[in-house]
């Protein structure tokens, strides 16, 4: 499947916390840049999520926002 | 002001294009890697926004989602 | 790609409308029930949207509240 | 109270699964189309959700992806 | 319809800004307190909003990021 | 950090709700007025969150939907 959101972006997993509805998924993008997504419990097994797997972090661009100093 | 999104990333404008209401807004942040943001005109004018500037990519980790192939 | 995002819905495009920086999309995913999607002009474009083309809805569960009469 | 959400689609629950902070809701909208929702448990108690009670899945357009083969 | 999200704020029109998709809704929720709106233009047509009506702000709290100085 | 998120409402926390991955958070805002915020527990750490602190509920314009009676 191809999707719409604008930000599809390779990476591999770094790390896995596992709560009873949600997980939280660590993702290393580039050295030094990891990106992390809460997703629910059931979908981090049905995608076979682990350590070391490759991965897209996938976020639609209305929900970047940005900052400046 | 520190926020409690999990990804705040560096990055610097690449692009902007601004509509009536909405601005969509490319920031370069790692080598050939970039994010689009949309976020409303106002806001880009407000934050002073154009092209070279160095800015945040900021995402909430409740809307980064997971992709494998 | 398999993605996180739990709600998968097959439909047909019925409707497009683009604007100058976003596109409002209808989709029909059952016999008289439509959803709405907002996406950005680009993403239009880039997957090549139209009319009577068969697409997936795509909702991550976070995004989807609950009413009661 | 009327919504702008775009998307108020009416289905009845088949299950509810319910964690610490998160409820997972799943609704069928549609025969063998369900939806996945994820609200606080605060919210599950307060609306007095249960299997078999009929709701509606509320999206905000601007959540909704397309997806394409 | 009673609804999931937790944020239901009542407030009062201050301003409509219609573009060809999207509108921007200022909503008044307290003395000097505004409320800032996305929604499609068709929304705002759907519901009638207009200058001055009486409405309520509406925000799932995992939409809610927390800041802090 | 300035932030293009419209809404960037001042409060003082009344009630921290910690779960395993998720926190729930309630903000006053004005007098009578709560916010709910659900962010990640890792986040709630690493802005030592506490009851009686300072803090801005942020939200962006694209999350806030608008109801009507």
């Amino acid at each position: 499947m191809k999707i719409s959101a604008r930000n599809v972006i390779k990476g591999t997993i770094k790390a896995i916390e596992i709560g009873p509805v949600n997980a939280e998924v660590i993702i290393e993008v580039a050295p030094s840049l990891e990106m992390t997504s809460i997703i629910t419990k059931n979908s981090c097994e049905k995608l076979g999520l682990a350590k070391g797997k490759e991965v897209y972090a996938v976020v639609k661009a209305s929900n970047v926002m940005i900052g400046t100093e």
